[in-house]
């Protein structure tokens, strides 16, 4: 916080979807705050680079070119659950748990150590979410799952481990809680207005309030969501009404692929090269929910430490209001 | 994650209160994760320090000794909320907000910049919470505000700004989201079991999971929760069923700064200082829940960054199972 106390305007807003409170404050010095700048540098030792394939566990598949990879998906080294086995439900009084069934894959979107996925072409980043469409659509087939999370960590305080520009998926056998928060948003809004609140948000802001509305393009639009809770998060969703990304077309990534780079390129240079975490967040497996989920990517640029009063209450101080950062985005984006 | 495939036994478990589902996993790898160990320096500049009084906003209350202050009360100088004015309602179709109304304050828990918590005595620590429960009660009392948060960050990536130990307290019009499904699922579960769901996991703990109770004294207790979000990650409880903390007498304080201490003391020394959240959950103001909320302090060192699968879905990733953070406390505790 670096309000000044005499020219406090904060505002606190209300999440539509989700129904979550966040308090927007007035503040410039959201730059101060970020942590780090991401820079690469060689690593000889990269396990995820050309050369060291012997390093990872055997590859599930790879794009080619010339006889070399582009892309390549490998199990996850380190899973955080167990793609071999049956679900074993268990439970004593309160205390229910299952085997730690799923799948955890790791998708290498270039070969080139030093590249950020901004530095793709359109061409070369729609390949890449081709092969994410592949391996979802893939575990979607697997009965045991009933949800699989596409995301991207890039930079340490983001939670990336490893330098090398990679993407995850994780399979669950249980739908994650904020996942079902949003379904529940949405259902409630639909049953009684019998519309998406997600496409009734996308009308609004770009009827009422193109401050918000960041960029678009054919098929998809960039929001800065009136209830952000961090500094610049953003909202990437289809113009049109689709509850499950991966049934997107090859037309569809495209427009995606043009979009993520326009909005990640402009991010780097505003915020100098920030850490962010992209969340894909698509219906569950047979969610049954395509009259009101509304697919989307969430980015969120790491620009803060959250503090404990955020991880305890699910209550966020977010210091820069999302209009500002739309306007600061629009600005770089237009010149 | 540093689980080796090979030996993956992670299982996922659901929190009995809100029904979230955690990846708990195996893995002795936690210490490596940590990024920082508190270690206080000298700072004459230091705002929280005796002598430079002047530079916080006038103080609310101050508990002296020998005409020194021993611990001090000041608004936030940076709030995130403005403690004047009405609160207004206000919305355009789906986006409803309210005046960012609401106390924000600072407890200096002592005078002395390089004393952490842990080295005060029971007497000091109980006096600190008795400042908590003067200053919660005092913010009950205005009508404009729904629920009260009180929480301490220690060290820097838990979000302190300000090394001189201190703990916040903020005010808001309305309840927070954590807080909230807390009391639905509190809620859901004395609907029909006429219970309280806390009072019945201590019970299921102590009678056949000791293995998670870390330490008890004769009011309180600590326990590593089944489906713990966060390596370490502690929760105290009074035995007795009682909604709201600030009711606390002051027996009850000294009890909860004799547990606090210990456990506080035996995560410094097994985890080398860690950073940490200490989260006070009590019943919203008003908040009618008598039956079925019980309060409780919950505890989170910050020991592993949070990536953004978890930012995400709210599905967390522990890799240290509950009952192994226990008994690595009961080792350190009964030495």
């Amino acid at each position: 916080m670096r309000n000044n106390g005499n020219d406090l305007n904060s505002e606190i807003r209300k999440d539509p979807v989700i129904g979550r409170w966040v308090i927007v404050g007035h503040d410039k010095g959201y730059v101060a705050e970020k942590k780090e700048s991401i820079q690469r540098k060689a690593n000889p030792s990269c396990p995820f680079c050309p050369g060291n394939e012997s390093s990872t566990p055997p590859e599930i598949l790879s794009v080619e070119k010339d006889g070399k990879w582009q892309i390549r998906v490998i199990p996850n080294k380190y899973p955080a659950l167990s793609s071999e086995g049956e679900i074993k439900r268990e439970g004593v009084g309160l205390f229910d748990k299952m085997s730690g069934i799923g799948a955890h894959e790791v998708i290498i979107e270039t070969p080139d150590h030093l590249a950020s996925v901004t530095s793709l072409t359109v061409e070369q980043f729609t390949e890449v979410l081709k092969v994410f469409r592949s391996r979802f659509n893939e575990l979607k087939k697997d009965e045991r799952f009933r949800h699989v999370l596409l995301f991207k960590n890039e930079g340490h305080s983001a939670g990336a481990s490893i330098e090398h520009s990679h993407s995850q998926i994780i399979a669950t056998p249980i739908i994650p809680k904020r996942v079902q928060e949003e379904l529940d948003g949405a259902e409630f809004y639909y049953s009684y207005k019998k519309r998406c609140v997600f496409c009734d948000m996308l009308e609004l802001d770009n009827r009422f309030f193109k401050e918000r509305v960041v960029i678009e393009n054919d098929n998809m639009c960039v929001i800065s969501p009136f209830a952000a809770r961090f500094p610049f998060e953003m909202w990437v969703l289809p113009k049109k009404h689709f509850s499950t990304w991966e049934n997107s077309d090859d037309e569809m990534l495209r427009s995606q692929a043009e979009i993520l780079l326009s909005i990640l390129r402009a991010l780097d240079d505003v915020l100098g090269n920030p850490p962010y975490n992209i969340i894909l967040h698509s219906s569950p497996i047979n969610g049954n929910c395509d009259n009101y989920y509304h697919w989307h990517f969430e980015i969120i640029p790491k620009m803060k430490r959250i503090a404990g009063f955020e991880w305890g209450t699910g209550f966020y101080i977010n210091p820069v209001p999302p209009e500002e950062a739309a306007e600061v985005l629009k600005r770089r984006l237009n010149r």
